[in-house]
């Protein structure tokens, strides 16, 4: 090896940095070690809350925008995007029916629904793409994709026939799915979840019960939004004879993989995985020397289906099989899980004892640092040296 | 490589772990990562004071012992070694002349001397070595080692020819050096002064204006010791030939090298560099694969005839020129200027932001975990994985 190749691809630091600040950092360090270094900085994301913005800045492309309604049905503008070549449409769910959109009034866990990212859906569709990215998280409502559905045209309908209201309150009465006005691209195009949890639609890690609380919900209306969807899904079941009871992360964003998994032959997938795949991060892998990804807080739940759980599948997979290193701004993970993982090596940023405050403010000053050092360490010496 | 050979070698953490203890966690790190890995675990230290500990450890001998005088005159039990092959004689100076030993009373700067240290000195010359470490450092006198020289018979006279007091009130009246009744090996064996600072003997820089302070000197008492330290050097010299007034390291431990450079023949040496040697170091590094140092607060300081630095400065020196990684509780030390000293990479075990209290409690498991993330990022992996 001569000119080392690094791929540096690190989710944002929540609350400090974004990932395209902190892999800037990190290259810096990079370069400081090997100055003849060819870095390849693919910031990456979950697949929830912030993956447009992560895809409009790896794919240089600008936000398309729709005016739409947020999760109680207010106006609402919201973006989307589709890839330079046009083949791929991502709609974040978080833009229409994002739950901080409505915490400005009291939570209507009950009657918040997705329907404005339906209207995004259509939009998505009306651009002719061949498969739409569907980036879950953060949303408000829990109404098991059944408001994305009617954006798109389909009738959920009971048992006498009327339009039942949007929201989980409409599930607990549905009878029937009417689709007949459904878009008619909607069952053409590859649709594929990005999902970030695994719970099940239903039960007491469902959908309901793990996430109604963050939106509002008593326990009593978590409980009555679990036997909503319970119905929801087998409605789908018996029109579609697709079952989601059990699906794992059917459960994410108040279910919405049920309605689209049943409907429109959605497929669920790791976000972190379907992110590095928009990106390109498998190609940039296959002759990486050395890889760097990181967050804020590395744990047990980073190697869970977290963007640096993707990023050592997809290095494990690639022909170099080159090792990946993560830096934290804290690491709560021991190295034998780390390495489990397939995770070389995992190091804090911290210079040692230091406060939150302090570190927050010295965190792109120590990703520096802290990447030269594992640079310096990992990769083999300059020739000239 | 198929073996990974790994050597472990840090000073102290001062006031946390000795350097035994943090040479057995590090350890414990290599063979979580590497079970198979080869350690050899060389606990150093700086050549002041516990360096006598560390021979003790390295060589697996008990230390001798003698009945002598702490720095003001009471009766003090030092102890001091000899090598494995009884060539070598160990004397660490603050055994008996340091300055915790004289805290329980006021200080006397004027009147504090190594006569006791000079006590030891006989004895190791009686067991018959060949050459004669002196670890420096943690004095509580100033006397230029004029006490080492009268403990092994000198006599340090005024101009009517009696013996001057002890300590720097005697180098103020010294007019000559009587050396009739100088032990009569003292001449014959090898002097290597133990040193870790670059002072000069007198002047601004100097024994006394530096270190005088902290043996409860005044400014004026300072300005004394200086002037009575250039009268005992301009002594020696016109005595010996040997002009120590400008010697770099000549101000360690209140001149001490001054009287031993100019009448035994000593020679300062960086005490890290002079302990490796003694435990066998060199030997260790030949075929390393990885080596370990450390410390409480890896800093500027550490890169200047610290242990980092003797060790960096020795695996430069090895034919397989490992890679030396710090571990370290605080890294204060920029990566570029850490590679300028010759170590591949430093790091804090600092998990994330921590106090201070809390870091310290979790030292030891930090050490591990750390040297586990290191070795198993820069050692290749085991055959069978």
């Amino acid at each position: 090896m001569n000119t080392p190749r690094v791929v540096v691809a690190p989710d944002s630091f929540k609350g400090s940095l974004s990932a395209a600040e902190v892999a800037a950092r990190i290259a810096d360090g990079v370069h400081a070690a090997r100055p003849d270094a060819v870095v390849t900085s693919l910031p990456m994301a979950d697949g929830g809350e912030g993956t447009l913005e992560t895809l409009l800045a790896a794919w240089g492309v600008t936000p398309r925008e729709i005016d739409t309604v947020d999760a109680i049905g207010r106006p609402r503008r919201a973006r989307w995007a589709t890839s330079p070549d046009g083949r791929t449409g991502v709609v974040e769910l978080a833009e229409a029916s994002g739950l901080p959109h409505v915490s400005d009034v009291p939570l209507q866990p009950l009657h918040a629904s997705t329907r404005g990212t339906g209207a995004v859906a259509r939009a998505v569709l009306d651009a002719g793409v061949e498969e739409v990215l569907v980036c879950l998280g953060g949303s408000a409502s829990t109404d098991g994709g059944a408001g994305i559905l009617t954006g798109l045209g389909a009738r959920l309908v009971d048992d006498d026939g009327a339009d039942v209201p949007d929201g989980g309150e409409g599930l607990a009465r549905v009878a029937r799915i009417d689709l007949d006005a459904l878009h008619p691209r909607a069952r053409e195009v590859r649709w594929r979840l990005a999902v970030d949890v695994t719970n099940p639609l239903i039960g007491e890690h469902g959908a309901a019960h793990v996430f109604g609380h963050q939106k509002g919900a008593s326990d009593g209306e978590a409980a009555y939004l679990d036997e909503a969807l319970r119905r929801w899904a087998d409605v789908l079941e018996r029109q579609t004879g697709v079952r989601t009871h059990d699906t794992p992360g059917a459960g994410a964003a108040g279910g919405v993989p049920s309605g689209l998994v049943s409907v429109l032959g959605a497929e669920t997938e790791q976000g972190a995985l379907l992110v590095a795949q928009a990106i390109g991060l498998p190609e940039a892998l296959a002759d990486a020397d050395l890889v760097f990804t990181g967050e804020g807080s590395f744990d047990s739940q980073s190697v869970r289906g977290k963007v640096a759980d993707g990023i050592a599948r997809l290095a494990a997979a690639a022909p170099a099989k080159p090792p990946v290193v993560v830096v934290a701004g804290q690491v709560l993970l021991p190295a034998p899980l780390t390495w489990e993982a397939g995770i070389a090596a995992a190091f804090s940023i911290a210079p040692g004892p230091v406060e939150l405050d302090d570190l927050l403010h010295r965190t792109p000053a120590r990703l520096t640092d802290l990447a030269a050092q594992v640079a310096h360490l990992s990769l083999p010496p300059a020739p000239h040296l």
